[in-house]
């Protein structure tokens, strides 16, 4: 492949959020190229997600790469929470007028998007190093990088930041321009997967005494399962024995029981974090997904927030070459944030209602989990409650 | 009058709950005495909490000391939510299918009560010393106290801990058989009461980057009014310009404009606590309100859920007396705790909601006002998040 030195939209990062928004700005005839640090191999290696919305399962369709996820991907009407020794189903379909969620993992996203960009041609430089941004508070922005050993230089109208938290796109930003909002959790999860049946058809959420615990899954075959655990923990100091040992003291005996149960293919322990950058606009630079906020993943919303913002960046890139309109551009940011501030309320609102949480300033930590079974016990008979979790959980509406 | 030395049912404190429940049980025909450390008139004194729940109201009318509070009480369908400088009104009724709250002073229900008692002729002891509770692990408690210097001892069958936080009859209650729960807010209310008119006819719960404030009322020519401030403030340091200055600075700028104001002619600062004991019953003895548990005033609960403590031990009292069964005594405080339990999370909750917290570990303090802002905007455009706030203002329902 020719490296291209001019396209219209450069994207920066080849994750989800990059390489679905390539796809749809190339659908609509926008030329754009994307710049990936990484190689394919390592970007398609991260474990992350597999909770789809139905908003980001609509777009996936939209962008035409959603054929193998509704053959494979496992439709979820429900989900169970756990506590006091009791799971109690919510009933997503039911509460919010037929609206379901999508298991699917995000490697698998992934994977779509890389083949579908792979039979368009279009161009994605992997391993490009030395990425840097320039001129994007001017008209005529540049990308800079580096592809074996030799320098590159991309023109372009507008840069898209999808590299996520850590990339070059937010750390373009001169500081006094941006604000960050962060809140840290005195915990992880521990994360296994592993090539045995789910204990049960939907995801199971535990409140329990010792801890959170999560049953997921990403097929009829492969179970994704968490347990929250000490930031001071080392995954060597979790043997398979002592995951299911622990996961099964956090579920009912009957579900404990029935836990299928087999050696783990991977083992990781993540913190948890909630982060904002605002706004998500500087000129010609736009960030999207992990690059502009982080979500803990109990409310499984990060791949889905970043599916939102490709969501309203593409349709405003789109007004913008075909209607000669900047309107979506500038209001960008506030929508998308105004939408995100609510995943982060729901994911934050989540993680502190199911987590156990050490005695804190004027709190003994007992009264958190007693304050945690009396919100369990109201939602499960509150009709209400049981909505609005619902609503959350399959994705609010977007602000058109 | 004189005091008697035998009784069914000794209750132990003047306030609202004692003197509820001992007209609850006299209509019921059950012989009771109240023993009231304080004099009538301290006791009327307390400003205290002024909203009541539709079911309160209904457990005023079956005692039948209603007709006042039908007669000058403001009945309301609705709260005003204020924030991001804008006015959202939460319209109860129609979320709750018609239910309504009661504006209506503690003070006065107090004085209703006080008034029916004493029409009654049933006895009630103020200024009782020393009041000691004994033998309410057996079958024959007594209650001793001094009066006017005199030695006396009750005798009961049962004994009522209506006392409050720092009464007596929590404090009888051997250590190891009780567990306490407690959460500390760091900060405080600074309240005042002035007669000037509402400047609305609904209360206005107000979320500001300065702190929260509070426009309710007694009457349509009183008003009660509330600033967060710091728990180091003392009421010299709030002069009456101090104080509407700052609520002012609250407030969205059109209401700020029309605020009646006047000289107040009582100022206090309270300090806000999250409390509960469990259990609620130890042997013959059974905590009522305050007694055993505290809520943070923001969701107008105190009151209401010491009159349903009432309603739970007033039925098991009676059903012990006429049907010989204590199986509601017995499963008093179960019941009890899972209400409370329930209005101590949503107290909390409108608490964490509304006010400005300061920095903690891992969070800026600029992350929870972002997080409550989201929530409220969340909360105002959601039928479903705005039902759960109002079936839980307006009271929810019973376990029968």
């Amino acid at each position: 492949m020719t490296i291209p030195t001019r396209t219209q939209v450069a994207i920066i990062g080849a994750g989800p959020s990059g390489l679905l928004l390539g796809q749809l700005l190339h659908r609509a005839g926008i030329d754009n190229v994307i710049l990936e640090q990484r190689s394919a191999d390592y970007v398609l290696g991260r474990v992350r997600a597999g909770v789809l919305e139905q908003v980001s399962v609509d777009l996936l369709d939209e962008a035409g790469v959603g054929e193998r996820m509704h053959r494979e991907g496992l439709v979820h009407h429900g989900i169970e929470l756990l506590f006091s020794g009791q799971r109690h189903r919510i009933d997503l379909a039911a509460l919010t007028g037929g609206k379901s969620v999508m298991v699917y993992g995000q490697t698998e996203v992934t994977r779509d998007l890389m083949d579908a960009r792979t039979a368009l041609g279009a161009p994605i430089v992997y391993e490009a190093e030395e990425v840097a941004l320039h001129g994007f508070d001017g008209d005529t922005p540049t990308v800079t990088f580096r592809k074996d050993g030799v320098e590159h230089t991309l023109a372009c109208d507008h840069i898209a930041g999808c590299d996520g938290f850590h990339g070059v796109a937010r750390a373009s930003v001169p500081v006094g321009a941006i604000r960050q909002f962060e809140r840290v959790y005195p915990f992880g999860w521990l994360g296994i997967l592993a090539d045995v049946p789910p204990v049960s058809d939907e995801l199971i959420y535990a409140n329990h005494a010792r801890g959170f615990a999560l049953c997921s899954m990403r097929s009829a075959s492969r179970v994704r399962l968490y347990v929250q655990c000490s930031l001071q923990d080392k995954v060597e100091d979790w043997s398979d024995e002592r995951f299911w040992a622990e996961l099964k003291s956090r579920l009912d005996p009957a579900t404990a029981e029935r836990l299928p149960t087999g050696p783990s293919f991977e083992k990781s322990i993540a913190p948890l974090r909630s982060f904002v950058a605002e706004p998500m606009r500087f000129g010609r630079l736009y960030l999207a997904g992990d690059a502009a906020h982080i979500v803990p993943p109990t409310g499984a919303k990060g791949l889905n927030l970043a599916a939102a913002d490709v969501r309203y960046l593409s349709r405003a890139l789109i007004e913008h070459y075909a209607d000669k309109s900047d309107a979506g551009l500038d209001d960008y940011s506030r929508k998308a944030l105004r939408r995100i501030w609510k995943a982060e309320r729901f994911s934050w609102w989540m993680t502190s209602l199911m987590h156990r949480f050490p005695a804190g300033p004027g709190d003994s930590g007992e009264v958190g989990h007693r304050m945690q079974t009396a919100e369990l016990d109201y939602l499960v008979n509150s009709t209400a409650a049981m909505t609005a979790l619902a609503e959350n959980y399959v994705g609010l509406p977007f602000e058109e």
